[in-house]
């Protein structure tokens, strides 16, 4: 059958920070962190997927507690939904200091990735089964997200964006007088 | 006086897209682009503040082309807004294959960088003074960008969201029977 | 109390083998693959006694089928004993071959390291516990392969190596006339 | 005539301590040091086989002195013996800390390659002919190791390891009532 | 038309000093800013010729301020000539070390790259057109220091350098009796 | 005594290329080939000083043959003289492409480096001992490489450089009427 259980894609990936992923403050750099929640999130889709894969989106990602140098980073990745030839990998971000610290979430994304087959055309990918309740909500939730994946980059309007508008009905409400 | 010029931190970067870059189809890696803009902005953020500067946020960007492997990519950032301890900075990125690629825009994105002191403090930054139009217009669509960015965040309830509210006019009147 | 559970030490770790990790032929170099084993052990270990690691040594590994570029490796780390201020990691080392590839255990491997303290000398480790049978089985065996170790480096008689007597057994019956 | 001296595949490799190359103690990293001696074994392999090579295995390596930041590691390497399709490379490391450091031995091991041809298919290699009393005895004991590692990688049971059971003698002695 | 302007190969590059680009006193190392300047002309050069370019040459480079880790690397780099199938490529670079510094000229350096077609063959390039005085300026000395390379290479006899003789003319004068 | 002999500082280098170390055609980039003789001459320069050294120039390189991925580089240093705070390295560079090349000069520079102590200070370096012949010549011809870098880097009028009027006689001689 061509359709996949949800954690047949979960990768767990920990990463040491070494100098070169610091800043002159011995901080984690951002970007090292997108770059390696990048790569996490390949190896996902690609388990799903079974094929070769490229980023198609980032979504807003913040960056909470400072990561030092020496620290484990530990990144969290599994798909959430497919859609023809796309699939949503959320990514969960921890980061323990070393030594002494305790393990906290550090941040939290989604990435979109395609599929593509070695004449570098899009395919088809199978289809996401979500088992537990988590997986369920991701799975619903997937369409928002992609509604506001498709406004932010001017490729649907927010009149047409139908999940959306039933997320920002608080907002109707209150400027209905 | 404590105000700079948005053009001051106006900062270009060129790269060459090598081997490590990319993918086994030979496309740049998006994890490897977010990288490269985080640096670019954090050079045009510390140019701006003149301190060190940490990564606070990534907002929402997506992968327009596949660019190869020898590819020139161009980031151009600039700082669009300050705010007390932070900078908001745009980043555009353009891409050239070679041989005989034309330069076509690849993505658009908006980082935002808090400036840190030698004790790891945050500290505040200079204010900008946008002069042409285009600043003038990031300058105050800046406000729009950081409240999405606090209510994605869950920081701020749509609700609150003063200036969102009046970008999604079209929804309330769309929605009004 | 001073003591942890095996499991409290385990780490994954997954890396997509990108082109400068590999030969002229597109084959993963075992000395990458060496350096990632190594992180993934010092991860491991750090989890365990809280402290930074450094390596002391690599048992024998070998190298099975080749990895291709594009693949995506996955490494297993876990502590199997604690010694006075060092502790033994087995590594077990899986590689998928994209797209298309069934997961195989490339190579399995024991590396220990030493803890240290901010003054860089040795400390003392917590007790390992070993809970399931295989952990079990893998604490009871650190020993023998502590005294190959020390047999190899010349710093223990082959003689003196009493845990080895017993593996040789049938070495000296056979040769028994 | 298909044969080479042992000297003719003699690499020196010299490598600088950089801060990517170490732990937040500012050691070199075992793992950085394997993959340098892999690198330096290839090398010193291909000049033998005059071929591309893959690694076949690592025996035992004990790290022994602290390396720092900024010291200069060489890495001597030489084919000790060719066997059909592989060779067996003696590795000897040095480091140096810098400044005033005197050079000390780091560590030494042995890695075993295997000659791969242009369809990635193992190919003869040449026979090596030792010359000095030093590659004579490596030469020699090399079928001693080769047989220590089939018998770690459970390809040769302990019994019919005719060499080992050389060594072994003062066990049997001993052992005898 | 098969010509260009000079302005059309200008590239800029900004680089931030990591660790891994630093020597232990924590400067920028001679060799790193090298390669970066290498990259930064390459890319120039593949503007003007529309092809892949390889380095023929280095000129002269002398380093005069320490660059700090932090610090900003900013890299210019146009065409001054072009010649049958080879560029002379002009690099300035500028460093701003952080926080606080002004940025000062680190130095200045000329590279020669060939351009390349899909065969490895060398092919013809555009000729360059200067506009600006500093352009013109830059346009007729490249064939004196063209001269001076194929000395200092050995390729020109010092008697058949017409150009340089001019240069040299102060010394004729004073070597007169 | 606070000298030393030439081949103290002798340093070998050998060097795999890797995918990222070359361009779109697999060829090994310029800039990377610098920062490898970068590295090795700061080594043979460290070896001299016994201190932390900084590179303070490079004179004219040219590349001829094209190395392919694959290669093994060897890059041979040795400094030819000292002056008060600095020394000059001769830096020899062979490449073999792999299988079946012949191993060929690929090129020759000299490297400059300045010692410097723990307070980023200059420091007097000891004196060097020629002993061969060709340590010899190039100790005397060190002094006419100098005053060439001062004439270039515009710190020496050529008028004033009592050595390069010697190489340049011919010049004197043929522009004579």
């Amino acid at each position: 059958m061509n359709q996949k259980f949800a954690k047949e894609s979960h990768v767990v990936m920990n990463e040491l920070v070494l100098p070169n992923d610091t800043n002159p403050l011995h901080n984690l750099m951002g970007g090292r962190l997108l770059h390696w929640m990048d790569i996490a999130g390949a190896i996902s889709a690609q388990k799903h997927c079974d094929a070769v894969v490229v980023t198609a989106s980032v979504d807003n990602v913040s960056f909470k507690h400072p990561v030092k140098l020496g620290a484990v980073v530990t990144i969290e990745a599994q798909v959430t939904r497919a859609f023809n030839t796309s699939v949503e990998v959320r990514l969960t971000v921890w980061a323990q200091n070393m030594p002494g610290g305790t393990k906290v979430i550090s941040n939290q994304a989604f990435y979109t990735f395609v599929a593509i087959d070695e004449h570098s055309n899009t395919m088809k990918v199978p289809r996401l089964l979500p088992e537990t309740d988590e997986e369920k909500e991701l799975f619903t939730s997937a369409v928002q997200r992609r509604e506001m994946r498709l406004v932010l980059a001017g490729k649907l309007a927010v009149t047409d964006a139908s999940e959306l508008k039933n997320i920002l009905n608080p907002l109707r409400n209150e400027t209905k007088p």
